[in-house]
């Protein structure tokens, strides 16, 4: 039985290949654009497939695009442990923003071909379909529908702004599969932070303890237009009560102890001597406490009723997704924080505040995350970056943990 | 010698146009799409010029696709009296704006030729490219570059939101022309008010003394994109800084007693769960008083500085567009006010809030303005909406001072 310890894991490996794959969809201001079901998104799952078959690796394929490495185990009745993340990234995004969490897990792959290495259960390396949600929302529907968060039809006729289906989409890039990923007994995933607090206490290693609980919504505002030359008097601007709402959900956030964030405004028609008739905008709300983050949601509500009083126009605060607070597994948890002790990689528990593909895998399947820090907290964004001993520890954390969990005498 | 007061002229043909052109670019909701150098725009000039030529009228097309329609005069050394508007209207533009103007034109050039009547000087119906600015910006393309206001190189070169030139789409679309439009003696212009002065006061035309001043602005805010999870503390959200600023452009306008219209906004990278680096709007504001104007742009720019400072962002408020304010011919307007009075509409004297074709004519050229009521002052709006009857006072006031000015003893 082999332990992490004494595989030949390679941090300047990975390293070199979080810098390869940053190529695809690579951004003139060192960042990545390769979003989901993409040119580039095809692209990078190439990249991976060639790499991953090299190592024996089976390739398993889902009808949402999601892609498995199986590694065969000496025991067959048992179900794989998995572990990956995404290659996919913001419209603006970074080099490690998910793409850490699978390119770790080849240089585990790799680490155990190169030691002819064998483990008890199979193992999986996994590439989930669009985590982002940036191109097609809401995000994490690739693992969603795994995990049936989120019935097939759902995700397959998902329509981007241009009207585009996920499905037909998947499909135009080749990579709509007709397989089912086999059923896990356990997922591991490796990510970075995308927040400050491990950097900033010194940890190279967070165990992720529970994901604070997420609700979006949609804002529709609905005035009259009118020209921009007419009196001020009796406009109904929808702009003009949109403006204040959204400033609110900052407002919100802080007074709640929460987070909020309006990531996408349009005003129509769009015409700079029209003031608009309508205005639409996305709202995104988190909170470690459920019931706190139904209070943020009723805050918002409150606000958009009194300027639609006020100001004799229609709001809509419309539901768009919300995923509950979720706890990770304590034995898996356990697994993390005593790989990280064994390692002497200095480490602590914390949540997220972030979805991760790991959180709805976290409904059916024993998971826990492994949380490793970048400058400033700053992701998705072109210059998110961090250092490759902070991508070693997570790497040599995550193998610990992924071989403990594939060769226990406690099944998964 | 004719007088408008024996013409043949018909508010029930004029009707009859407006809604038989309202089909082109016609929107399910009753208004109109046909923004300038699109194929509906085509169709509209297309529509004229079938209807003017068969009433003996010359095409004269200049190389901004404005169009004159001249009818001789007997006296060939007199310059022409014009009059006219715009047939392009806004994305969801109404049936009237503009084109009341130009088919009044239409109907005063048919009731001559019905009546077999001449004039001293000769007449031009004017079609002015571009008057919207909605596709182009900035509006009024065509007027300004025949008065100079504007460079050649300035409107042709123009692009729209997809990057397509002004010139090439003018091409494209058949209206891009050789002559240049006649030095004019005068120009009238007939336009609904879009305003909702006249219905209020039970006058059923205005006679225009001025234009307001206007200024309009592109306010950008650079901050730093983050993870909609992250921390609210640290955050520079350019679009929480932008949607302070947006409602200050009503504040401003309210306090200063002008008008101020924010009709465009976008955020950057554009993703629900990424608060934006980047937010960019437009400003339309305007002004009776020119000092006040600039004390409006002052105030503008103090508030960004403030949001600046307080949140560590980027504000830069860029000049746009300047148009003075302008007043329009002693002589033309007296013409415009005596046929009010003969015909027994009520009429009053009012300055015009909104740019119009006649602002910029009026820099070169003798001119004057027919204002006529539309329902609730509602415009570039689907739903703009007007009386037979007050179109049928426009034309008759119109026809009379366009016939008063072409007769005139003392020519223009």
């Amino acid at each position: 039985m082999s332990s992490g310890s004494n595989l030949p894991l390679s941090g300047t490996r990975l390293w070199a290949d979080l810098h390869d794959i940053a190529r695809i969809g690579g951004t003139p201001r060192g960042g990545c654009d390769r979003q989901s079901l993409t040119d580039a998104d095809a692209e990078g799952r190439a990249w991976l497939q060639e790499r991953a078959e090299a190592l024996g690796c089976h390739l398993v394929l889902d009808r949402f695009g999601n892609m498995g490495f199986l590694r065969p185990g000496r025991d067959a009745s048992r179900r794989p442990v998995a572990f990956g993340s995404h290659l996919d990234t913001q419209p603006t995004g970074g080099k490690y923003d998910g793409v850490l969490g699978v390119l770790a897990g080849l240089e585990i792959m790799r680490a155990l071909a190169e030691a002819g290495a064998e483990t008890e259960a199979p193992l999986l390396l996994v590439n989930w379909t669009n985590e982002e949600g940036a191109r097609f929302s809401p995000p994490m529907q690739g693992s969603g529908a795994a995990m049936g968060v989120f019935s097939p039809e759902q995700v397959l006729d998902t329509a981007d702004a241009e009207g585009k289906r996920f499905g037909a989409e998947l499909s135009r890039i080749g990579w709509r599969g007709r397989d089912t990923l086999p059923e896990m007994g356990a997922y591991l995933e490796l990510h970075i932070e995308q927040g400050p607090e491990l950097e900033r206490g010194g940890h190279s290693v967070g165990v992720v303890t529970h994901a604070l609980a997420q609700r979006w919504y949609e804002v529709e505002v609905t005035g009259e237009s009118a020209h921009g030359g007419s009196r001020m008097e009796g406009r109904r601007d929808a702009l003009m009560a949109a403006a204040p709402l959204m400033a609110a959900v900052e407002e919100i956030a802080l007074s709640h102890g929460g987070r909020g964030t309006v990531g996408i405004v349009r005003a129509y028609p769009g015409s700079r001597n029209v003031a608009p008739e309508r205005a639409w905008f996305s709202v995104d709300t988190r909170h470690g406490d459920e019931a706190a983050l139904e209070a943020m949601g009723a805050a918002l509500r409150a606000r958009a009723a009194e300027l639609a009083a006020a100001r004799k126009v229609g709001v809509e605060v419309r539901d768009f997704w919300h995923s509950p607070g979720q706890g990770f597994d304590a034995r898996l948890r356990g697994f993390v924080r005593d790989a990280a002790a064994r390692r002497g990689i200095p480490a602590r528990d914390m949540p997220t505040a972030i979805g991760h593909d790991a959180v709805y895998v976290a409904r059916r399947v024993p998971t826990a995350m492994v949380f490793v820090p970048c400058h400033g907290g700053l992701s998705h964004n072109e210059a998110e970056s961090m250092t490759p001993e902070w991508a070693e520890a997570g790497l040599l954390v995550l193998a610990d943990a992924v071989l403990d969990a594939a060769n226990s005498q406690e099944p998964f």
